[in-house]
């Protein structure tokens, strides 16, 4: 299972983290990075994440036999038409996206007789604090790594890949694109939407600034989200607009119910309302399987 | 500064995290409690929180000189009513509610000659996890205070009140509680109720367990306050309704701007949306000073 060369195309916090976790599970062979920040790339070097810097991706591709693309989500196209020709027929070809079906219509544009080789990937791990110096060889320990294989994927390529995240401490499950950006929808894009509008809401009042000087714990792990990196999230607000706004809408739904409780005044059913919640929050964990619905 | 006898009125997380805290602080002699749930008051005892358990709050209120009624909000006014009767004219009585507009008028409603002893106070701290069991000697620390003292509280009783805060490690503010009530609905009271909705909008759906089951850890803080106590938080929304569905209003507003450049795909125009709200909560830190408005 060994990684000879890792091309890691994109060099931020997934893409260093996944450098560093591969070498502490002593997986890691050389590692080749690439990207348009060449002071991160630089940073990234006297850190000790990477061993090499190419010029570009195809140069980082070119023997490789695992290519990690660690880019925002708009820029998948482009980098994997990039890394296509170089890619060799061995090679395993990942990415680390948030969305999943854009990145499969985007692999089956450009990526030609090595689409095969491509097994997107959706680490569930990441922080509010973006870039390589931030990097963590524990990012992805006891979290979730998704792969939406292709139908083209030869098997063991898949296991490959599964074994890979597995050894980097990751729990893996499979799902299709379509159901992985509505789950994801749901449980990570539309909480990073609501955390920016909700500081937006705040921050812009006249007194905003003043009520933030009081705000405690409650709001520090409630806005946390807010913070997340601007160009990651862009593209993946945009990415699965469709979804986080049908999210939005059953959201909407749900603060209405609970708007209603208010103005009523009905204590006994806003309480019972907040109990069903809290109660079911209380017994949530992350990782934790799918228990019966209520 | 010492406090010879404590009443506790109400023995849940803040009033035993009070208790607990004045011992750390080496300034508390006997500490008395009362409350209707006789388990947690056996466990307060077995905890060593409390030193006696009196029969109702008049009896703990007796020969007193501080008495802290920590209670749901909604409990407040009949408790103040028993109290009043036996509090002393030297004691110093405070409350720990998180709305304080209504929590003024009720005093005044019941206390009678003993209004002037009464300082309105909330620390600004608190967890997820209910009851006495979770009492933190540590839980003011670094927190704010807000006192919200009356115009006929003698000036050295709120210094009193304030040194005792201090005392715990916490930073005392005074405010009116008008401004205390509208700051506390944005920053606190509007997230709860935004967490549990959110919370509830996922777990209703169909396939709401499944999403739930893939969750990480941006999740698990935005919904970290959707587990918290349903009978504190009813009481509060509804004491300070008025203000909640105001800034819920603010929300709603900003929110529609946010999927206004969704639906619109103005990528630059969102990013920098983002980028103006992700760089403020950066700059953010519980407790900071207020700066500037945007």
């Amino acid at each position: 299972m060994r990684v000879q060369r890792l091309a890691l195309v994109g060099c931020g916090l997934m893409g260093g983290s996944f450098a560093l976790a591969l070498r502490r599970a002593g997986l890691a062979g050389r590692i080749v990075s690439c990207g348009p920040d060449a002071v991160a790339l630089a940073k990234a070097l006297e850190l000790g994440v990477i061993d090499e810097v190419a010029p570009g991706a195809a140069q980082a591709a070119e023997g490789a036999d695992l290519v990690l693309v660690a880019v925002p989500v708009a820029a998948t196209e482009p980098v994997l038409a990039e890394i296509a020709p170089a890619l060799g027929a061995e090679a395993l070809l990942m990415d680390v996206g948030s969305t999943k079906r854009d990145v499969e219509a985007a692999a089956r544009r450009v990526l030609g007789p090595r689409l095969e080789r491509f097994v997107p990937a959706h680490p569930i791990a990441g922080k509010e604090t973006a870039g390589v110096a931030h990097a963590d060889a524990a990012l992805f320990a006891n979290r979730h790594a998704i792969l939406t294989p292709l139908p083209e994927n030869p098997a063991a390529l898949v296991q490959r890949a599964a074994a890979l995240w597995e050894a980097l401490g990751a729990r893996v499950r499979r799902m299709s694109p379509q159901a992985h950006d509505a789950a994801f929808a749901a449980v990570s894009h539309l909480p990073h939407l609501l955390a920016y509008a909700y500081f937006d809401g705040v921050a812009r009042q006249p007194l905003g600034a003043d009520f933030l000087s009081l705000a405690g714990p409650g709001f520090r792990d409630f806005t946390r989200i807010a913070a997340s990196d601007p160009a990651v999230w862009r593209d993946i607000l945009l990415t699965n607009r469709d979804e986080v706004l049908r999210q939005a809408g059953e959201f909407r739904r749900a603060l209405d119910g609970f708007e209603q409780l208010l103005r009523t005044g009905d204590a006994q059913a806003l309480e019972d309302h907040i109990r069903e919640v809290a109660q079911a929050r209380a017994g949530w964990h992350p990782g934790a399987p799918p228990s019966q619905s209520r």
